[in-house]
């Protein structure tokens, strides 16, 4: 049972954000435009992992195993590929060296702004990575710092059929972010 | 220097805002909804001092002076006040037992979502928090453990002489978060 009564039996963000509709606009207009914007060099499947892996540091079964079925949708790998690329990407043949670098920026990030290191930012670049795709990996591993807060803070259930995500992952696909999913 | 090239001098969370007008809405729009719709029983002040604490738990200069300085601003207190808040809120004389059990929320929030007990929710019915407040709390709390992110994960700099965010405090309270001080 949720910390507070959300008033809805839906799973995971959908309760809150059916909750506090005055909320739910703006973080579903920022995970539509940081996941799915047609106006980025990372392909979504590229930006839904790195909210996966996120997810993953963060412990938030819903949030890793939602954009987990879907990273996997569109990279066209099973849960066990999603799961290996979560437990370690850096030893991953289903990674680039550039989303390995961007992986790892992500990885300091979930533990805090500071974490990040030149280095890092070095290595990414020198694998391909540029300046806005490094933008965008920080600000979407910083947003699911936030997702994951509020969908495990107020102590939202979620679907434990790991294979329920996956049956839904094509339909979110295409529905997206700002679509019914979260009505 | 950032540790990528924002193509602008703005400090803290408005040069990458700057930089990224597409990301920059929603996040706006969200600080906007969170801090200072008027359909809300928390007040500004307690909204931004919410927001200041997290800042202060994730080591944030530039959004614990920021908001610290406009929670000063709503709130009355001065920057010592502030400080000292930040500090310890459970001693503070200047902030009510609901504050305090809804900052010891946000506090567990900031180190992860499933740091937040039962007990605390309780705490904070006890004291008298709604339930829209307790919501407001976890995601303002959530919130800032992203924007905390952004600033310090793309290391961007901040004025370091804390007075000027004081001496801004008015203005930014009078124009809000989507207005021009973003611009």
């Amino acid at each position: 049972m949720a910390h507070i009564n959300l008033n809805n039996d839906l799973p995971g963000i959908r309760g809150p954000m059916a909750y506090r509709p005055e909320t739910e606009k703006p973080l579903n207009a920022l995970a539509e435009v940081l996941l799915r914007d047609d106006n980025n060099t990372l392909t979504r499947g590229e930006r839904e992992l790195i909210a996966t892996y996120t997810s993953y540091l963060n412990d938030c079964f819903f949030c890793q195993n939602v954009h987990g079925a879907i990273a996997g949708y569109y990279l066209g790998c099973d849960i066990n590929q999603i799961d290996a690329i979560k437990n370690d990407p850096s030893v991953s043949a289903d990674v680039s060296p550039k989303m390995k670098a961007l992986l790892t920026i992500a990885r300091s990030v979930q533990k805090g702004g500071k974490s990040v290191t030149a280095d890092q930012i070095e290595k990414a670049k020198n694998e391909g990575a540029s300046e806005v795709e490094i933008h965008d990996t920080v600000l979407i591993a910083a947003a699911f710092c936030m997702f994951n807060r509020y969908v495990d803070g107020l102590a939202t259930w979620a679907p434990q059929d790991r294979q329920i995500y996956i049956d839904r992952a094509p339909q979110r696909a295409v529905e997206g972010y700002q679509g019914s999913i979260f009505k």
